[in-house]
């Protein structure tokens, strides 16, 4: 069966990655060995003694970035259930375990560059150059902090792809794909725009905003327009699921198996949001973060309201899903304003992206990108939504993540020049994130292959990917096995 | 049919909502738009320099009082687990998506109105009047902070009455009772208790207490029993559900879908508990949190430990449901006396709980209100035993609220003032719930009508209400669809 | 039926249960009481307020305390969904109860005398005796914050148990073995490593290490391999699963009944894991913390990854529920090393761990071990392993629990005596909770029975235990239930 050799093959690289893995392992011991040996004077500040005296308020500080930073990680759960609940039974086990496989293989990826490329010493404003495997002096406590906070931002880059295109790509591909997002594609946009880079940085840009350059709170567009874009280049390239589209080429619902999960995992990202926004002061002393829990609840409420209310008004009952969506969407597009916008505003904001969640993926289910959870909709073009409302909203309240002027302010408060910066950036942003997709994924297609065949599509990845059943004792219609492996019996 | 009927007819009050709230929008915007142009000195301090500088220790209050909310607004999770654990199949979707809507109803209720009738400007003991819209002066860090804490409590007020009366209501119903309890009912109580009201700093009652007032730490009686007791108003209004009593009105069990949600439910409410109450000092300067945070444990084990001993006294066989109703109740109840007691009373409170919330539910049960969750034995009556039991055991070591002076002394250290306070607390709290639930469920009732049609009831609110289905993929014998949909044959 | 024999029998065992409670409550009552009526000169500080003044800086310490035990409680849902997961469907509810109980009958148990005997006054290096019932000078804050964050570990080490001898014991087993690690066992070991006792302080002991004795960050031996080894005493007395091994004694898969479970779970436990390392420090003022975040998060996802290519390699697809405990061993693994090791270190300890938790769990099920969900292994051995590669891989950067000197040295670095330590340290914690592990099965089987009749074990606990089913309304093959209980029908 294409099922087993599939699975001989798989067999044969996984051996391979093994002991690729322990290679790297005893590589990495022995490369990074000497630099430990040397004098601990050569480090940073590995036990923050030093830190604590030169910073005697920092304690909160690191109290405030590391609780956020656990609170995003939780996000890893929320996202895995919205996914999970949205797919069919079949595929539940897959679901999870690449939810689960990203976040992993995310972590040591940015552990072995990604984060030297986005926050290391800059070089001439495209990538950073420094802080490999947080060894030699990036060990020290306020590194690792802000390494922390910044593994779990990539990882839901990552994660935002694998929900879009669930259902039909080989296990193996996540695996890859999340590193190379991991590595490369999240850490030299997230520098160009919070490590430095020309987008923030370019004296060019910095004159154009009147004072800063392209601004993105906590990545609106770094994270979520970077996954969300990425996703749409995956979608282009993997075509539609099974029965997804009739013969004349019109969408099907192909309803998700637990619709509880999918609430639950909304709850657990709206809860695991206010890690994402807040904690992206990475400072408690900017007591600004009141402002931005509330913008943010505020415009997720909004534009929860609104998609239920246009999908009530649309079909005569408020859509369940779409009310997920519509929470979500507000969440990614107040992810880039909150710290500079009031609450009138945040709620603009999200009633906008309640209509952009709606009729954006109305719109590319219509033309054939089949996006299992919708998350081109809701972290694409709501992630281009949040940077061009920030250079709109900005009111000019609240400086580049301080209280210490310029203040930032946006289009509607006389500073168009700032609201170019966030056009270019937002164009940017796509052109990075759906050419890096693009590329990425059709080097997958032309060498290992991304799709399951028709056959393992059908019986369900679950079972062809990882040899098991995700609800063994539940007879279900959609597992993709014959009956009598279930019941024992012949129907 | 009347479901489509009924269809229709939410799609026309459903195109009005939608058009309705684009209006509010604009003309918040309009509204609001002049107070952002005037000068800044206006304000509040947005940004939080000000504050900053006049209190340097800040920075931990305000962490504490965001991420204990945080902790509080993931209840969310908690209430709509439990409650949809307790539902049958075909009612799942429709109890997660009210779970959802309230709390985004509740943001917008409270950031509209609720919020500045509850903590704004005293007018005469009975109202707020200032803070509309957090515009203004209230766009401050300070003002946000408290907004943010207090927003989450008002949800649990609201989400506490849907657990008790689903699997019958009209969706449009909750949209709107959710308003008006965010809004207006638990505001004004609030007010009366913890937003300078007459309550808590009327001078007679000040004098009755020997130094202070009515009170109640973090909410038994502001949050958990005006909710509960609307609750109970809400379930006399809609009658119990169909096959709930049989012919001669004896109760039959209505055995919940997944008690594996509901008991993962109840971890995430005693979770977020932690947020609940010791966060309500609003201030990590306050050490007494460690304190409160023991009591809240120990009251929760010792009820949940007692519900399941009476269960299994009872049946013989300890009750799972009963026993997370129970650490729930002990949840409810040591709410109020949380920071003035020590840890044998939270033990003596919490077993107490166990056997009132056990013996509640059965009385109710045998008079015929089906309350689903068992919400008013667990918020309502525990909810005011919480208020009573403060003022018995209160152990005079801890102030209001502070380490100040006057502390707070209970009947079992010889203040019976205080002991009656509380007293008149509990009336006006179950007489102004009750009877605000009654007048609003009656007018809803007598215009929209609240209860869905018996045929839309049998066959499940989730495909009447939302035409979906919880569980495509699963056989099921309660969802409400016939089996043609479900499995594409005829049996 | 032997099911009603034993309802009755138990029905009795708790009314007396319940009986001896009240008698409890109200001797509790009276005897503290009196000590509560003298001057509060006797006590503690019940308030905080002498402790604040005296340590103007602890507020952002009780915070991190407390917030950080806040998510290691919420482990126990992690754990409950992991052992869930990997349970059947008739054992569903019975699992969810015991993972509630055993944190219920875990807070009371700490309270009356774990605490004591753990934290309490040292008496020759092997027990606490002071504490009781937090009376006393116990009612003080700072003694209440380090309560609850060694309660929520005490739980842990309790409900590791439950797992691995899960869907045959006695529900009233659970019961009581929880009481006992909790209140005895687990406080003992604890005290001997972080309460003043030998293990740590003796003087023999601290020569070996030159300057400190055995040492155990965040408790990989105190909490993991405590339980894990308490599991497999347990797992050997009761014996295999009906049906887990063939008449050759080969092992059968028994697949858990709800993947999505399990992998929710594990994605709780590591997020709650991010409580267990850093908020070890009880400071936030250790800014090592950064360090303990970033270590604990590469080792669970070195082991993950590990695990994941170990069963790619070996079956040909990787496995989900081996990927997740390969987390779990990590996490468990890095929990002693945590504060003392840097992140090089981290990814090899997790790769070790990813090898013996796979390795650990076949060789275990290949030997008669039916451990359901590999406690043993992901518990026990990495636990020992933690403890070892402690002593391995310490690279003197960082004190015993501070900034100040000593540095902890290990194996690596030259401090063979540390190794030493350690070593013995795993060998005590072996012995120790092995023996007493078998001694309390041993006794409870001989007395009251620690195993469900094989009648009852087929039907499935949750009917036989509890008389409740936790789905009703899903069609399920291993429910227990005669079919026409279900469907209404004959099939």
């Amino acid at each position: 069966m294409a099922n087993c050799a599939s699975g001989g093959e798989m067999k044969e690289v996984s051996r391979r990655a093994l002991i690729l893995t322990t290679i790297v392992a005893i590589l990495i011991t022995t490369a990074i060995a000497p630099s430990l040996a040397i004098s601990p004077l050569m480090w940073g500040d590995a036990n923050g003694a030093r830190t604590l005296k030169a910073h005697p308020g920092w304690p909160v500080d690191f109290a405030w970035t590391l609780i956020c930073g656990f609170l995003v990680m939780f996000m890893q759960a929320g996202f895995a259930l919205v996914e999970t609940g949205f797919c069919r039974t079949k595929n539940t086990a897959n679901v999870m375990m690449k939810n689960l496989i990203d976040y992993v293989i995310g972590s040591l990826a940015f552990w072995v560059m990604g984060f030297a490329i986005m926050m290391g010493k800059d070089w001439h404003g495209i990538v950073g150059i420094t802080g490999w495997f947080l060894a030699g002096k990036a060990y020290d406590v306020s590194t690792m902090a802000v390494w922390f906070f910044e593994l779990v931002f990539c990882a839901t880059a990552a994660t935002i792809v694998s929900g879009a295109i669930a259902e039909r790509p080989k296990f193996s591909v996540y695996v890859i794909y999340s590193a190379v997002i991991s590595a490369i594609i999240y850490p030299i946009y997230g520098h160009w725009v919070w490590g430095g880079g020309w987008l923030s940085s370019a004296p060019f840009m910095v004159k154009l905003g009147h004072g800063y350059g392209a601004l993105d709170f906590a990545g609106s567009g770094v994270v979520h327009a970077i996954g969300g874009y990425i996703a749409l280049a995956a979608c282009l390239m993997l075509g539609p699921r099974i029965g997804k589209y009739d013969e004349n080429g019109n969408p099907r619902p192909i309803p998700g198996h637990n619709i509880a999960f999918a609430v639950l995992g909304t709850f657990i990202l709206w809860f695991g949001w206010f890690g994402f926004n807040p904690g992206s002061t990475l400072s408690a002393h900017e007591l600004r973060i009141a402002v931005i829990a509330v913008n943010t609840n505020l415009a997720a409420a909004a534009a929860a309201a609104t998609a239920m209310f246009i999908t009530w008004a649309k079909n005569g009952k408020p859509d369940v899903g779409m009310t997920c969506n519509g929470a979500l969407a507000g969440l990614v597009a107040i992810t880039a304003p909150c710290a500079w916008v009031n609450s009138w505003a945040a709620v603009v904001i999200g009633i906008v992206a309640g209509f952009i969640v709606c009729y954006g993926y109305w719109f590319l289910e219509n033309h054939g990108v089949d996006d299992m959870v919708g998350a081109v909709a809701v972290h694409g073009f709501n992630g281009t939504w949040g940077l061009i409302s920030l250079g709109i909203f900005a009111d000019g309240t609240y400086g580049v993540y301080t209280t210490a002027k310029p203040y930032v302010t946006g289009l509607l408060y006389g500073n168009p020049g700032f609201f170019l910066c966030q056009l270019i950036s937002a164009v940017v942003n796509f052109a990075w994130a759906f050419g890096c997709g693009l590329l990425l994924f059709w080097i997958l297609k032309k060498t290992m292959g991304i799709r399951v065949s028709p056959e393992e599509e059908v019986l369900g990845l679950d079972i062809t990917e990882h040899a098991t059943v995700a609800y063994p004792n539940f007879v279900c219609t959609e597992t993709g096995l014959p009956f009598s492996i279930r019941g024992g019996g012949k129907e």
